[in-house]
């Protein structure tokens, strides 16, 4: 493996050059030139680099001119071609209703869609009749795919074993071969601990523009995928815009735009409008998508008596569509007809909690524990058909009830990788939802889920705005980073030891640059001291300069370096610092300028 | 008990009358007419009500009139006057070092000092001698005081509960005799986990009026104790303000004040300066003193290896002061001496971890561990001596090593209540600290911890201002009820319920008024749908009419209420439910006005 360094833009230091200070965009090649690993490089001003995981695509890299007009280049082209196993066809016509337009205009067709998207066409492509071209088929057939490489390099792993935990069904790589533009990743208990951003307009607010804004937002900040989970007018537009500007996996709800095209009407939905749907949203190259196929009819008393009855979106969809037609739901009965649609686009399976609960009171209920356990069946039956396979997990769920959900999950999936949404460790606190599951999240991420999805601020009181969508990313990547951490993931303490280090040595700009918000922490220590020197000072902003304990910690170490050695004569030897300290004249602060 | 309700003063309502909606101050009385306990009831628009533990003080009463100026009313006087173990006496005169002044003017004295408070004077009291008078020694003997009733009612159980966890040392009751004001809470493992909030002007920043607002403002969001850790000009002076403004338990770390008596040098300092600060403290009305009495000195040298040395300042300046010498510290040396002096006036021990960790490379170390064992030691000598006494906890700890803290810290000091800073679990979001330590803190909470410190945003970077205050305690109360649900403590998850119902059932002025933060949680609702009809519209802004889950979830509980209750007949009601759900149009969604 090679380091390519990308020009940062801050310093205008040139291409191959590294900056002083500062981070810029690095690459780690594979065996092959055309796999490239984006990293962030951090420069610290002791000349120490730390090298991070970056999310943020080629948008931060000044080198690749990006236009969302045009959107990115298909960097997995190639690879998916040269399997031989997919084939470019036609596709599904485009129809006004599929951006939730009733009213056809005489020549009908695209022309009635808002703001195509104006890059160039794609023909879709799937795979040759009866073959699963899924990363589940080759893992299981023993072979290791560019993409496998790629997320080998980003984890620093061996590509056999991203090969052997996707083959096992533990850990999913989400990448449809309609969505070229992606830098493949894995979501697994045994890799990083990932983190999805929601986006998505609604009939009540928000537009293409803003949405494809929050997904490149929401992939700065550190986004490992994005749903899109708009359900208002524009709904295939707004996704064409998104994947085709998007670095990331895109997971989508496709039940919410099946729902657009009968009105909003749960019990008009067929098999044949859903089926549909899921081939629109293939050939656009949806990477995953939510599928509320464990709600059974059976399973809908049971949450009869609950707190807040159904609250997931599609859950109390299909238990409307059960109830209506008193009969289990087409995505139940056609489940392996869906799995061979998915596998010739490898679709991943993001198989939905649509029972999960909306409440601490709710939690690990028999209603929650039942769609499990269906989840479970499907998620065999979609392995046997090359589909790679998610699980979503809840919800509202006190801290001691949590761990069960992991648990219960890892048995009866066999281990599929757990997705969980939070979960919310209260009820009390609407407007600070990031933080009540923040908590649920770390927690949750310990134990064994794998992805997790973020909640913001505005949970249960309205959209996110860009802010909100920032804070949820940095959030969840607190939970995951402190999961990854907990499970001893290697390398990941690295990053803490590293601003540790800064702390302690007073090195302001470094732990700035290390910090997961750079901006913010440069912001709020500027508020306090603003001065320029105050960032080299030897002292923080908390305690002035006399108080400071990592200087009087600092002085101590200079003082005392070799008799605080722990060593047999750790006590003569400090009795003999002792008098070279008061000789030196007792000085336990030392100048600021020292 | 009776309950005795203020004015609400947003509706006008007159005395007695409950307001129609929204919340106001109530009282819930004892045995006696002088034994009033503040709750906050909420009046939801179901005519039900909610009863929630309130700390706001006086401050939210609108029929009591507050100025800072002459402080709030001495409502414990009568209380300890009459137990007949005290006496009044001069006190310790105030000199002007006592503020941070080195020059004295010709007159000396007071005249000295900033803005000096000016509310009656009080004389100081202390215990008759010998004799100690603190909650502890009065629980070992059996008896229940004013206090202990106090908190009884607070905390919903019997006296003598409170009583007997008060004098096995599972509980400590902070409450000095020369701070009147205040209203008695409870720190114990089998109590509501509680919050501390710190405030205090440094040598950097800051001013008196900003701290005392920053104590009310900190004690309406619900802090429980706050901690004044001024370190600058005025330190007694701005002491003095927050105490006689507080009804809440003020902790200090006294030898924040006695450094800058010796102009900070630590290794000036003397048992005597000391000594008389902790009396000048004491006499003031201060309810807990952290004491980094476990700085030992052969435990210095156990930090020379460690990633950030020593964090605490208290600790820091010990370690100074323990290696210019090279003898143990005076707190050492003269505990049992300083036990006495607390014991005349009930100041609670909060022995301090002066070697905590300051990042996670260092969590759970031999230097940490090796403090905590002594910090056992130190807790038996205060029981014997009948002080207070609770254990302070770190700081840095990834998840996986926090439990290893609790268990180990009840162990070693018999239970003693553990006072915990988060902890932190990673150390890679300065600007957000206050979330990598809620991790933490709900996590220590639920295994034991009895209070929690806070972290605000502006940790590691700058001090806390007013919003970062209320962001600390905020995300402290969330971490601190989430640890009373998993902990199942009787009665916490009524407020979750009462919450969840009223989201259920889209009353979302009753979702506000209950949130922690109404405040915020209504305006992040208007910033989307900010027409007031849509605070009574049957569904959520983020989802729109059609699609809103709850809405749906409702609507089937409707349709078929009966035919979902769970039993034998459930299939065939279901079937019935269905044809008459057919019958009825086949309506999933009722219009938005229903």
């Amino acid at each position: 493996m090679t380091l390519q360094d990308a020009r940062t833009p801050e310093n205008g230091s040139t291409d191959g050059e590294k900056p002083q200070i500062g981070w810029h965009k690095g690459y780690v090649s594979g065996s092959r030139p055309d796999l490239r690993v984006p990293v962030r490089r951090v420069h610290l001003t002791n000349g120490k680099d730390v090298t991070l995981y970056d999310t943020s695509g080629p948008y931060t890299d000044p080198q690749i001119e990006t236009d969302v007009r045009r959107g990115l280049a298909p960097v997995r082209e190639n690879w998916i071609i040269a399997r031989g196993d997919t084939e470019e066809y036609a596709g599904r016509p485009l129809r006004p209703e599929d951006d939730g337009i009733k009213h056809t205009s005489p020549r009908g067709g695209l022309r009635n869609l808002d703001a195509v998207f104006p890059g160039r066409p794609r023909q879709p492509r799937r795979g040759r009749a009866g073959t699963p071209v899924t990363q589940l088929a080759y893992a299981q057939r023993g072979e290791i795919t560019a993409e496998m490489e790629y997320v080998a390099v980003r984890e620093n792993v061996s590509p056999e074993f991203v090969r052997d935990e996707i083959a096992a069904g533990r850990a999913v790589l989400p990448a449809n071969i309609n969505h070229p533009e992606i830098e493949p990743m894995i979501i697994g208990k045994n890799f990083l601990v990932k983190v999805n951003a929601n986006i998505g307009n609604s009939a009540v607010t928000s537009s293409i523009e803003e949405e494809v804004e929050k997904m490149t937002w929401a992939t700065r900040w550190g986004a490992d995928t994005v749903m899109d989970l708009s359900t208002g007018r524009n709904i295939h537009t707004t996704r064409e815009w998104v994947l085709r500007n998007s670095p990331v996996p895109i997971g989508t709800v496709p039940l919410y735009q099946a729902l657009e095209k009968v009105d909003g009407k749960a019990e008009e939905l067929t098999w044949e409008i859903y089926k549909d749907t899921v081939i629109e949203q293939a050939e656009q190259g949806v990477d995953y998508m939510t599928v509320h196929a464990g709600v059974l009819l059976r399973y809908v008393p049971l949450t009869a008596n609950r707190k807040t009855g159904i609250v997931s979106r599609g859950g109390s969809i299909m238990a409307a569509w059960c109830l209506a037609h008193h009969q289990e739901s087409f995505l139940y009965t056609h489940f392996e007809e869906l799995c061979d649609i998915l596998a010739a686009y490898d679709v991943t399976f993001s198989l939905g909690d649509g029972l999960r609960p909306g409440s601490i009171a709710d939690a690990n209920d028999a209603a929650q524990f039942a769609e499990l356990r269906t989840l479970g069946e499907l998620n065999t039956i979609a392995k046997r058909h090359g589909v790679q396979t998610m699980i979503e997990g809840p919800g509202h769920v006190p801290m001691h009830k949590i761990k069960e959900n992991v648990d219960l999950q890892q048995e009866i999936c066999e281990e599929a990788p757990f997705y969980t949404l939070g979960p919310l460790t209260t009820d009390i606190a609407p407007a600070y939802d990031h933080i009540t599951s923040g908590i649920g999240a770390a927690m949750i991420a310990w134990w064994g889920t794998a992805m997790l999805c973020y909640v913001t601020p505005k949970e249960h009181l309205g959209l996110p705005d860009r802010d909100d969508v920032k804070t949820g990313v940095i959030t969840y990547k607190i939970a995951a980073h402190a999961a990854d951490l907990a499970k001893g993931h290697p390398g990941a303490q690295e990053w803490d030891d590293a601003l540790s280090d800064a702390r302690f040595e007073f090195r302001w700009e470094d732990q700035f640059n290390l910090a997961l918000d750079p901006d913010t922490a440069r912001a709020f220590h500027d508020a306090t001291l603003p001065a320029e020197p105050a960032k080299t000072a030897h002292f923080c902003s908390m305690c002035g300069p006399k108080f400071c304990s990592m200087k009087i910690s600092q002085d101590i170490r200079r003082e005392h370096g070799s008799a605080l050695a722990v060593d047999a004569d750790a006590e003569a030897g400090m009795a003999e610092k002792s008098k070279e300290f008061a000789a030196a004249g007792n000085r336990v602060y030392l100048p600021i300028a020292d």
